[in-house]
């Protein structure tokens, strides 16, 4: 498992990789946060492709221990010089303003004004990140070699910025399957200009949904546009009858960058979702990371927070934190690629593939062996062993199909791999043979 | 655990070994199927070492999913060219004839016959072994150097057999014990001229029921002589009711050749015979391996489908189809020596000797040590250990009989020889210090 | 975990490391045994530093399997040859008398002398030490050396014991905590002129109580000055109702020589205290050796029979019989230093903060996280993660807080140090954002 990227068979671009790119070069320029008009456009654009529901809760609602914060809009921002001059401007990159800033227009010190400020000294020409949602406060944030260009002067900051009672926004889409039982895919969508975090779960969900609608399915799908903790704080809070419906579940982000795959597990651990996500990876060529779950890092938190623990892990590339780019004006378009987008879309599809059919069924002859011979199930050249994967995948699911395993669990114990252990099921099932037993008995 | 072959220690040949040979060599040259003549020839003669009791089917009863089939017999079979030469004969090696041919008599041109020729090219001197048992058809098996000589002729075909209403045969020999718990040991009859596979299972299954019989047992065994897969499904289907009583078993086969033992797992993996098997091969300086349960190889098949999830083993030297003379002319006397039956023989007394002694008990003193000095059963001269592995054994026994522990467990945990244990609780039991617990409580 | 000695850190002596030493030194001379005025002498010198309860058990007493034994005491003992030279004398080392010698005072020769003389020869200028609690026996140790000198004499041997019904004497001082839930730590009084073995327990163990008195503590603490089994088998069974207080144990000797700590785990084998002793290990620079529970070793033996299987480990430097010096008069003062005292004594200290502060929470807002900065408890500049351990322990405490995972517990899952998570915890408590559940809830 070592940390390398994107391989050869990945490499090939598709039309569907290319779509994903479209839809996130789109987003790009909005300026989002965690509530606010940005938040509603983006959901309006992703309406184009699949019919997302949009909620609005307003500020000052309780949520468990939170509260829906003031909403935030913006309409423009920068910092001029005494000679008139616009040195920092929000209409250049919405990554300037310190998301969350209260209004501001004053003339100000170059020592006061260093106060407001945010660089990366390490990285002179990328435009950090930062943001004040719970904090009232204002600030700019910019390249170092802007900020070292700034001379003793006085300057006018400018930010036209709104934060007032208003609502916080999210989208849902839920797909109805078989089964009342749901998987939960969920995404942030509260960044401003940055790709990889988190256009990429934007775009990628976006685009597993639309594809999912069009399935025949036997779980229902819950889709979630949600801005970051407040806005899973907020689900969770709205929709807390409908949790014990959610069977497995994904926080999808970091996706398109050109990282190996990393998987979080539930809290839970050893969750079906935990067990499907690594043989899936297992299954690649490429390199991936298992990560135990811990309380910090995306939504998961939430979702597994311990009143309810519910088996949701986390599917990125590169994890937060730990690529340079992360949260800074380089997580652009350049940094995520249609190839990289492609092929996680594979990877969920494999993952969801693998979540729909791995059943657990009861043998119902389950005294000796079934004449296979004589139903055409089964070539033997009488004495000389024809023991293709296939024929011996009939043998490991009729013995352990005895209600405690799933095709999953036969497909290790036996290491046959998944897909000739499920069509060996479903040629049985067809047969008869066998009987499905629901989720949960 | 690599696979090497017998050990210096093994090499001695015995009285036991010979006897187990000479059986082999009596009941070699008998033509043996799954049902017919042979398989009653074969159990007169070991009728003749234990009071076996012969039982009959019907062919055309229903057991489970199957039928017992017709029954098979031949006289004779050949097949001669234009010239009146018998190229193929029957009378050579019961394995020229594809086991359950129905009968033929015709003439057939070259390119016919080879519809119906099965050969071993890569090893052209040997004649393979083929069975056709659920599916009607005849043909012939001979070495690749004969069926390289044929030449374009018209060739008589001869196979004086009969498929008929008749029964399936086989042996059963019980050996009461003190428990109605049953110790089950099964092998197949149902190979004809082989000698590994599977004469090698027949003659020390005989002989250590002619031993054990002469014994007081704890268990009751059960000793089976069945055709394989049909033989094992017909008795559980006949026999269900006393299924219960199986407590451990062993399908015992392909215990002739050179190579070091192999043990397959029973499918619930952790059972009382698999602990103690292991713990047997442990002992032995040969090489072994252990392999877990898999839902195929001889009839642990069916004593392990999930209806009956008996705990039976299967023990072997060289498994199935990895030695190269497996199910072909050349698994003859020459492949099985005295000397492994008797080193299998050995190994089967150890675990037997294991399973009779592996016993659960309780401390009836459980409160503080025993005072064992008192009673004279710990010699100590005061402040100086004299710490040998019986009196560790006296005071491993003693805290870790608390119904929980079997002997064999208390060996594992001290890393003390069962040996030293058994003869430490046994001594301790004479003291009245033990109570023996029930095998089920 | 090799085997080597103290580490630089622990070589800076302390005033304690001295003042343990000194009551070692005042201890040494004293003749101990199981019964006897040496007891009393010693627990009446303990008693100078904790207000130690003294119980005396009669002899013939029946304490479960055993009877409390005559009590022994002895005023002199040697060896005189035909000349008069006192050869062997008890009043230059006590070691010189097998403890719990009949008396005796006879004349008798060389020969019939040597069937109660001990010798080292491996050590020949080392005394060995032996006992005959429970079997009427004289005997005298002495020096290989001396014992070579003998010459074919007539010899005066003379012991004035006397063995005779009496009291069993131990010392107990119970510390009342805030829980009636006790920490058993037991160390023995039995032992004559020996240092390590076990001065160093009986110094370590009263140092201990004499700082644990001055303290708030969680728990309750009984400690036991008993002699070897018959102490602890006679404490049990006066005490047996108040056992299932006893929920955590420590038996301490052998701590004052130059090697690692060894560890012997409880009974149990995976208690929270054999849990605490290896993190507490774990946590030194010194090497250390954990060892599963045998039934042979210290009392131990006693509180881990399957009777009372009480969750107590062992805790020792170099384990019994495995230096040279053990049981014989090289154990002495040369051998215990202040340096690995004071180590020990750390490290006990160290494993009782944590069994204080080792505590289960349960999060009383389980639903989400909560919002941290609103409380002042999180430092975040938002969209940078300011992850110092403190904060992150917060994060781990209150998402692990489910009732079912102690500190050490989230400590071990996070791996971040148990100082952290313990105040992180202790914060979120005074915040009143935790509960504490009760030990066996």
């Amino acid at each position: 498992m070592t940390e390398t990227a994107i391989t050869k068979s990945e490499k090939t671009t598709t039309a569907l990789g290319e779509q994903m790119y479209s839809l996130m070069t789109e987003l790009f320029p909005i300026c989002r946060s965690i509530t606010g008009d940005g938040v509603r456009q983006t959901l309006d654009i992703i309406k184009k492709d699949i019919p997302l529901s949009i909620h609005k809760v307003p500020s000052g609602t309780k949520v468990f221990d939170w509260e829906v914060p003031k909403e935030w809009n913006i309409n423009e921002a920068y910092i001029r010089n005494s000679r008139g001059e616009k040195l920092v401007d929000f209409a250049n990159s919405n990554l300037h303003v310190l998301n969350y800033s209260t209004p501001v227009d004053r003339s100000i010190t170059l020592s006061d004004l260093k106060e407001h400020l945010y660089t990366l000294p390490e990285h002179p020409d990328w435009i950090p990140y930062r943001t004040s949602y719970y904090k009232e406060d204002w600030g700019f944030c910019m390249t170092h070699t802007q900020f070292q260009k700034l001379t003793d002067d006085v300057y006018d900051v400018h930010i036209d910025s709104s934060l007032e009672d208003g609502h916080l926004t999210y989208g849902e889409y839920y797909i109805a399957g078989e089964l009342p039982d749901e998987v939960l895919i969920s995404t942030r969508v509260c960044h401003p200009s940055m790709c990889n975090d988190n256009l990429s779960g934007i775009c990628i969900s976006t685009y597993l949904a639309k594809e999912l609608r069009r399935k025949k399915l036997r779980y229902s799908y819950r889709f979630l546009f949600i801005p970051g903790t407040i806005g899973a704080i907020t689900w969770l809070y709205v929709n807390e009858a409908k949790v014990k419906n959610i069977k497995h579940g994904l926080v999808v982000s970091l996706l398109g960058d050109a990282g190996g795959f990393t998987y979080k597990r539930s809290r839970q651990g050893n969750a079906e979702i935990d067990q499907i996500v690594e043989a899936v990876l297992k299954t690649k060529d490429t390199s991936y990371k298992i990560l135990n779950f811990s309380p910090y890092g995306d939504d998961e938190r939430q979702f597994c927070s311990p009143g309810f623990n519910l088996p949701v892990g986390s599917i990125m590339r590169t994890p937060f934190g730990e690529y340079p780019e992360y949260h800074t004006s380089a997580d652009n378009l350049d940094l995520v690629t249609p190839v990289a987008l492609d092929a996680s879309m594979q990877m969920l599809h494999d993952v969801i593939n693998m979540l729909e059919t791995n059943k657990k069924y009861v043998n119902i002859n389950p005294k000796c062996e079934l004449h296979l011979g004589k139903r055409g199930l089964y070539n033997m050249v009488g004495g000389e062993w024809a023991g293709r994967d296939y024929q011996l995948s009939l043998l490991w699911v009729l013995n352990f199909s005895d209600g405690n395993h799933s095709l999953l669990d036969i497909s290790k114990e036996s290491g046959i791999n998944f897909e000739s252990i499920s069509k060996a099921a479903s040629k049985l099932f067809e047969h008869k043979l066998l009987i499905e037993i629901g989720h949960d008995s």
